[in-house]
């Protein structure tokens, strides 16, 4: 790990971030999109009438109040008979009345900031807000020269400095691949320690246990340079939960969003309900059962910390029936997707999403599903998106390649958000008078004055024509992602880290180490 | 050419093309959408606000008010004149108020239908109708076997089986590439002839001088059986026009839209107003621009026809700024397409757009290009779609392999349009309580009820796991469309054509032949 020379004062241990990656940017010449978050401007596409969410809403609540949820876990039955559920103990079912829903949910803030350890880097999830995370979870990586492969660190490491580097990535969303290499019981300090050195962006813990979670939470604390009772004030990172779907959640998931909760730290609960086999076959049956498994474990959240900042996540989309895969960037996939945007509007909550799809390659197929799945993002106002970027086989691969082209797209939706300007000047009358019939607009004052950043520019589409592009070897889109992380990686430089910051985080690593790290026989 | 052995009756020569197309498909495994025009279903997206479409709109009749337009044709000049407008006889500039443009667009239908000589295949522009066409006019193809070359007519009359084999096609949009084989005087001829032969859609004529419309208009007529009568009583195909931008419109393209517009037929007219070049470097000064330039084309075919069916067309992108080179499927294009849709809107009149790319490759780069435009085009509620199989580099090359990606990514399209049902077997609550937790829903009775048409189910994307994939050759997006292409052209076999009807049409080509064609030098 490089860190400065000269250690900075703790507790703002660093600064000009966003700075220092245009300054290199300037230097090194991979231009990018400036950091910052967009702001959806579009109406959200709405694929139900009112009386289509009311009645999915009425579903969903008469899922909780009839069939019930199971909970694998004591402590979460004990909280939420206490805050009026039924509970049968036997079966560890608990149903609850909309009317205790409503009450729970309605303390949910529709939208909150996390702020991780570089302040600049905070980000606002809700509302009009988007923002993107990386690629999380695959168990295998591949990028062009060295094929597929189980994860390690080497490219754990990597795919995290990628995180880094690209402005269009806001948060971490987990580890951008499994480091197998690494045991079991000490992979998360190991990982978080990456996470939190390699970038200074927000990260997610996994909730595999108490020890992991109570872990990431100490490590982010000391990396932020905060007391526990600044920690406790503010959310700065975040964790995200998967139901057992159908009907069903896990204990080390609830343990580990418990204790976020405790500590007013966000949870996101995306039920894994893959119409037609962990949910109905029916896109408003999915939604129903979707809807009912996240609010359930929402309503928990706000039972343990009134308040608490929660994301509805919604993992929705369908399998192939004729094999069982599942399929994403589907059409199912996008009316999915909007409408538990517009479920998530009705309860007041932000909604969580993915750019997701099921190719094997980063290819056309690869594209077109993942462009469809972040447009349905998009258009479904989804405040959260997860595998943003790197995701290639239903999750299963973290691609190098892909995680570059992603962030072309994830550029591109950015810009499309930017307003359209209708001033007199933007409307340009005089200049259509001053190069009348026959003229051209490029030496038009109007066009000298706006060119330089009227129109968004890619780092990675060629638009050279077909001559100029073979003369250049023809050299396709992956080939060009991977010059691309090549030199991304080449010329990386971590964050700027508070000296005594970074000896306090690597010395708790090393204590928790010692300590045995967290059990893996759960 | 192949023809049915019996002769049917004239005037409904053919009938079942759908059955029939079903039938080879299912004989043959070539699954794919059945026929028919998906509806529109979302709010459009705008980009502007009411004010914004206001401010546009002032600002296209400021240009026609005070700038003007060249019209490069003396008896368009007379006939707007005569409609009302002052026309300067030295420059050729054309102006008129505002009143007089709202006047004659007000006649334009908002929709309409045009029939091919298969009156099943008759498709519906306007209005929540969306309607798709093959790539039009690029000057070379290329294929992966092949590479690529300049257009011929085997590679034209391929791309006509491709365009006639998918049901996503709904109208041939010009020739797909252009065969330079043929002589060019008699080229329309032979081109005409393939495509009202190995098709059964509607077509577009281009307005290159007057023999070649009125030609086109007389094979049109003899292919449907019609009498000169029946032709002009209503749509049976259609020209697109362009303006020669900025603030042009040259005499060859007046005056075939003006020869359609006397006997009925359909005009379409799309401004060439790439932003930065030959439009204001600013959208909002683009769209006025295409907007002044749209319009006062169409007042000329109201006055010619009160009544017209037309269609306001947008081709608004922007270029690099480097390198003056044209960009397609940018965020900018996707916003053009959007307002281009609601300035059309504002006018009542149906609203044409593209599916384009710059891209050199059928790759990622391609489909995320490709991708966005069609979003823009469904979001924007575009009617007719040019150019939504098979352009490559801008609409300089067709490639076999990227119309079958295409088509792909159009039966999507029209999927998404589906609605979604929310009926109380939709919302699925028995199928839940009868799962329960732990339980899957592959087996239940209400997935077996349902799971045949449940989903969308593709032709092209590959969605097995990695190793399956990966034993079964790693075969790539191009390659598995190149396989689907050469299956299509091997299998394919043409429409159902009245003798009697083919040898008229055969003997009017023969007789234009001999006659010299078209004039070669305007």
């Amino acid at each position: 790990m490089r860190m400065e020379t000269e250690p900075r004062r703790r507790g703002r241990g660093r600064s000009g971030a966003q700075a220092g990656n245009d300054r290199r940017a300037a230097a090194t010449g991979l231009r990018q999109t400036a950091w910052g978050q967009p702001q959806l401007i579009d109406a959200p596409t709405c694929p139900l009438d009112e009386e289509g969410v009311r009645a999915i809403d009425d579903t969903a609540m008469r899922i909780l109040e009839d069939i019930g949820i199971l909970f694998l876990h004591d402590e979460a039955l004990d909280i939420l008979t206490r805050a009026g559920a039924s509970v049968d103990r036997d079966t560890r079912t608990v149903r609850m009345d909309r009317e205790m829903v409503r009450a729970h949910i309605a303390l949910a803030p529709a939208s909150f900031r996390i702020t991780p350890r570089n302040p600049e880097r905070a980000i606002d999830i809700g509302g009009h807000h988007l923002a993107f995370g990386n690629v999380s979870s695959p168990p295998n990586c591949s990028d062009l020269e060295r094929g597929r492969r189980s994860g390690d660190r080497e490219s754990f490491r990597d795919l995290v400095k990628l995180t880094q580097h690209f402005n269009c990535i806001h948060f971490n969303g987990g580890y951008p691949v499994e480091p197998v290499d690494l045991h079991a019981s000490t992979r998360h300090l190991d990982c978080l320690h990456d996470m939190l050195t390699l970038t200074d962006k927000a990260v997610h813990a996994y909730a595999l246990g108490p020890e992991r979670i109570e872990d990431a939470m100490e490590m982010v604390r000391i990396a932020g340079g905060l007391s526990h009772e600044e920690f406790d004030a503010a959310p700065r990172m975040f964790t995200n939960i998967n139901s057992s779907s159908p009907l069903k959640h896990d204990w080390p998931m609830l343990d580990g969003a418990m204790r976020l909760a405790r500590r007013g730290q966000p949870v996101v609960v995306s039920p894994f309900t893959l119409a037609g086999a962990m949910a109905p076959v029916t896109l408003a049956g999915a939604i129903a059962q979707q809807t009912a498994e996240a609010l359930c474990a929402l309503v928990l959240c706000q039972a343990i910390r009134p308040g608490l900042p929660v994301v509805m996540g919604s993992f929705t989309s369908n399998v192939d029936m004729r094999s069982g895969a599942p399929a994403f960037g589907t059409p199912e996939y996008m009316r999915a997707t909007q409408m538990s945007g517009q479920m998530a509007r009705f309860y007041g909550l932000p909604l969580r999403a993915s750019n997701a799809c099921a190719a094997n390659a980063p290819d056309a197929q690869a594209a077109w599903e993942s462009g469809f799945s972040l447009w349905a993002c998009n258009s479904g106002r989804a405040n959260m998106v997860y595998h943003s970027a790197g995701w290639l086989e239903g999750g299963l691969c973290a691609s190098y390649e892909k995680f570059v082209m992603d962030c072309e797209m994830l550029q591109q939706v950015i810009h499309y958000n930017r307003p359209i300007g209708v001033t007199e000047g933007d409307l340009a009358l005089d200049a259509i008078a001053e190069v009348g019939p026959s003229g051209h607009f490029f030496g038009a004052a109007h066009t000298q004055a706006r060119y330089q950043d009227a129109f968004y520019e890619p780092f990675l589409s060629d638009w050279r024509n077909y001559k100029a592009w073979e003369e250049a070897g023809a050299v396709r889109t992956p080939e060009r992602a991977m010059a691309r992380w090549k030199r991304i990686l080449a010329e990386f430089e971590p964050p700027e880290m508070d000296l005594a910051i970074a000896e306090e985080l690597a010395e708790f690593v090393e204590r928790r180490r010692r300590e045995g790290g967290a059990p893996t026989d759960f």
